[in-house]
């Protein structure tokens, strides 16, 4: 990302592209009033000669900061955005906050907003669709940063997570010490990388523990309560239901917990449930979630400092972070009781 | 909000400050290469000639709407600010988060962040400190709305709610309709309107059943999870106390629930809980709760879409507007079974 070396000017460009300075700025400064055949000649002696405008001295341009997510559907965009607004208030930024769902037209109207507008980084928060905004976002020379990438990321964009495995691991690893060998597991969303990572953590503690993997305890799942209230139906209504689940999302365990609630099924007497994510929601349910507390606010801060030192040509030391998570033990996990498992049905 | 008459030009101003057209455009655009003493020159005239800069051909100048919150710790910012983005975004405008906390030197910074980079409007959702805020607003002339104000609003100031008191009083007549008699009241903060409406639905209600008000049985709180628990054990450990409460907010219901579980007492068996915004977790608690649904993402929106028109210069049809709540009837509330009070102490 900090590639040193002779710099290439403006005028360089423009000589190149045969116009004036202010043209070259003109389409640097994402301005409407350059035909699209020059805009193109310039963007691309602007990649060709690799023009890299910013350097530590110069200011913010914009004095913005882009946090782009998919859906703003979640009390776990509160904790990323609390996360990214207070770094970036700190250093006199402000924080712009989109939603780009999964359309195309909201995606290309949100690109045609940054470019008239302009931007100093962008984070983005989003499985799909990254591709063409990451290209996009390259071309206009805005620095960005993933938070919680699915694969496929370029190797020169940072990216921001948590240690998910070690997430995943830890929630499997506190079911079995408490005696459960009948462990179920409600994924997120296959695209992601830290959706993969916790079912892995999941796999590897049943593994190091000598139990087996059984695929029919796995059900899918999108973060969202809606999904884990249907995976907890499925694997609760199976003949051989799991004593305990670990949900991959606080929202999935609460959407398992009105599952069982709906059966009789009482937490954590009958049924162990550890969630992830730790959001306030997960200690004020009833009972209070045991759960992988991930460092929401602490990962959107990173990420806003990161952008910050990109937008301003500084180096960053690692192209990929992961922050520590951490089992929070509450009231929704109980030693298994070989009577409880049956009681259950 | 929408004065017309004779359009006092930037030029006007010059010639009457003795200062070049560029100057006061610069003060006007918030750079600070102004000096101090012939910015306050400029800026007295701005405001004895009623100096407005906007009419409704000419598009936004930033591009950006700013959202301010108090603090960032809330389910219910999502809500306001998916309502907000979606507006905006479709606008082509981008939508800029800021928490402001309780500090003075943070409503500082961001009112200096906001000099720097401009804005075509601003939301406030804040309970503490508008006014300064809405002074330096109204002197850098970015019109402004406020969500859910605290009193003393200028009349020029739009401000947008929801039928509070209506909410309130059908929240409490429901309480009544099963039964019950002792209805305990969980309060939001007092600064707030929204709360003292709240307050006043739910004594307009137990006045039109007949029934006393006991001073005894209104807690306080500030619509946070913690303040509903604890006044949820200062009701529940009351010699007599109530078979029914009903929380001024949701994640104050949550934390009642809490505190109940905490004694054993059954939510609805022994006690009937009513909330008030109905956020998603609203839906997913154990047992789903009954609330007041406060169309959160339509406040937003529409506060938006005033802020965007006031922007433009266009005329809005009305200052103040309250959209209407709706009681929403779930299973946290349940007729008032004599033996069930009695065996919730």
């Amino acid at each position: 990302m900090a590639a040193v070396g002779r710099r290439v000017t403006i005028a360089t460009i423009a000589e190149a592209a045969g116009v004036s300075v202010p043209t070259v700025s003109r389409v640097l400064n994402g301005r409407t009033d350059v035909s699209p055949e020059t805009r193109d000649r310039i963007e691309h002696l602007l990649r060709e000669h690799d023009y890299r405008p910013r350097n530590s001295r110069q200011p913010l341009r914009a004095g913005l900061i882009d946090l782009v997510f998919q859906d703003l559907d979640s009390p776990w965009a509160v904790e990323l955005i609390r996360g990214v607004e207070e770094v970036n208030h700190a250093a006199g930024v402000g924080t712009v906050i989109s939603a780009i769902h999964r359309r195309t037209a909201s995606t290309r109207q949100w690109l045609q907003n940054l470019r008239a507008r302009q931007s100093d980084g962008v984070i983005l928060v989003i499985s799909d669709g990254a591709g063409p905004i990451s290209a996009e976002l390259h071309r206009l020379n805005v620095p960005m940063v993933i938070i919680d990438p699915a694969g496929g990321v370029a190797a020169d964009v940072p990216t921001i997570g948590a240690t998910n495995w070690s997430g995943g691991r830890s929630a499997t690893e506190h079911l079995i010490s408490l005696g459960h060998t009948k462990i179920g597991l409600v994924e997120g969303p296959k695209q992601l990388l830290c959706s993969r990572a916790r079912l892995d953590g999941y796999r590897a503690a049943l593994e190091e523990a000598g139990l087996r993997l059984d695929r029919r305890l796995i059900e899918p799942g999108d973060f969202q309560h809606e999904s884990g209230f249907q995976a907890g139906q499925r694997l609760l209504d199976r003949d051989d239901p799991p004593t305990a689940i670990f949900a991959s999302s606080d929202q999935m365990a609460l959407g398992l917990y009105e599952a069982a609630r709906l059966r009789g099924i009482r937490i954590p007497d009958d049924l162990s449930v550890v969630g992830f994510d730790d959001l306030p929601e997960a200690r004020w349910s009833a009972p209070p979630l045991t759960t992988v507390r991930q460092p929401l606010a602490d990962m959107g801060g990173l990420a806003a400092r990161t952008v910050l030192r990109l937008s301003r040509g500084e180096p960053i030391e690692t192209p990929r972070v992961e922050l520590a998570t951490e089992l929070v033990i509450r009231e929704s996990t109980a030693l298994f009781a070989e009577t409880g498992g049956k009681t259950a049905k």
